[in-house]
């Protein structure tokens, strides 16, 4: 049994990140316990609030991320790139200096766009950038969820051909942390 | 005579890249002037808010943008990156859908580092992300200010190498809105 | 009237990439002269062969490129990123050392997939290389040929919606020159 | 016991990234054989070459990395970014379609300057482009190596501090492995 940390790097309501969350993990082996975590209170990043006063919410972000086995980012491309919101949560569970929680920590990173694309930019910049940080980066499968409209149903369903992909793709987080954890 | 609009990329009160940011305003060439903007107040993105209640300050931010002939963001590396509080900046200014206001706009970028890197891998991500925008990115002087405690004093003044470097940088901006502006 | 130098950065006879220059250059505005280099007896770089003995097509590139207002590279994309192939024609190009013919010269790139995804993370990979080189890279229109074969004829004559947009792209190359050499 | 194939990714006789690796070899744990290839004769990718004549010297090369747990890769940087050289050798091993060696073969990457930046972009750019292929890439340690000639003495013997960084890259490689052998 693995502990999966999961977050949707939108803040709006009705998020298609959100529910592309939501699929994956109803879509996940048995052998995976998901947790969706809500990034909504964590404030923007600034070195002075982290010296005065840590925020609780990271405090529990972090903790939550350290007890798990690996952690899911469900994430939006913003700009052709990663949203500053999904950065901003990165940066602070990174602090304080030497407690980071990122490194060694096994990471899954996909995303759904309403076009075309699949978030694939996103996607490739956001691995880059925890790779860097130490963290263990699932290589494949690569999920890129484009036309969101067309695939999932109003309540956030996918249809078969995609709930299928979403199956192997968390089958993928399964297999990759047990690298790591055997 | 042409109008950039500035700011530094860290909300942190005594921050090196605020430093770093006053030291090229006061190495800028007669026919720049140069506004800093402070980025402390725009929250963090959330298209909700940006449906109901767009937020006074990114609508100030990008009525300056939209006036200036140029943008210098003086930015810091988190984790090897672009900070999410930056790239939250540009997200925002970006919206609402067609009403960006990075396209075709002159853009400066630098940073500076208490270590060795002098956020050369933090100022790479950005220049593609803008790019990618359609911003006109200058592409050189590349400006990479590391050792910061070392080439600046308490007050923030850099020593006359380091003066220098600023020096040929903001005049690097001047000519390169001139392509565009003439 | 400027001198636009090309090529294409796939060596293969049949390349859809070779059809695809072919195709921007005939719908090229009349005040482009696009000149298309053959790259295919540029060898792999080596600095010994560079002191020794530097490879006479790598100077001719290189008063080419010189010569010209700017530079239009259509390249595949190879593993989600740059070719080598590609890669290899811009290192000989930037030797000796001091001696880059790549530094505030202008670029435009696009490239063409039988895929989906139209080459978009060579391109986005080769803008930001070209930008840290100091090139003036053209960062819109940006054009992702995706679907060769539905959208070109065996000739490689594009239907009349894709001829719209290479149309456009070498518009915008002109404009993009006309920044630079007014 | 491990089998490591490695390469140099500069042609040049004298290169230091030859030495670099030629030093790593030295400084390998007893549970890695280092076997270290020349990639000197490896043509430019051609995709008719392929269908007509794929070349022998890439099957070897195939077959090496086929039968080895790891692959390193030292390369030096080229335009701040990753050299043809070395993308071509990795483009070729990545054909025929769908006979790539690459995907879930533990990669570890490092490079060595003269100068001061010790190849960070041209490993962040590498480390991404085989992440995005299916590779296992070695997040950490990572090395730079920097000022080559401080470090290194004419027959390429680091000094001590930087053999002791040697020696924690090669280990581990070794550790990163194990994760996916046991």
């Amino acid at each position: 049994m693995y502990k999966v940390l999961a977050f949707a790097g939108s803040l709006r309501k009705d998020s298609i990140n959100k529910k592309l969350l939501n699929a994956l993990k109803a879509n996940a082996p048995e052998n995976l316990e998901i947790e969706i975590f809500d990034i909504a209170n964590i404030p923007l990043y600034n070195s002075d609030t982290e010296a005065e006063n840590f925020p609780e919410v990271v405090k529990q972000l972090k903790e939550k991320i350290t007890a798990a086995d690996g952690v899911l980012i469900v994430t939006p491309e913003y700009n052709w790139s990663v949203p500053g919101v999904v950065k901003n949560v990165i940066d602070w569970a990174s602090r304080p200096y030497g407690q980071s929680v990122w490194g060694k920590k096994c990471l899954a990173i996909t995303g759904a766009t309403s076009g075309w694309q699949g978030t694939v930019r996103s996607q490739t910049m956001l691995k880059s950038i925890l790779q860097m940080m130490g963290a263990y980066v699932m290589p494949e499968p690569e999920l890129l969820v484009s036309h969101f409209d067309d695939n999932f149903d109003r309540e956030g369903n996918p249809n078969q051909e995609t709930a299928q992909k979403l199956t192997e793709f968390m089958a993928g987080i399964s297999d990759w942390i047990s690298h790591f954890k055997r």
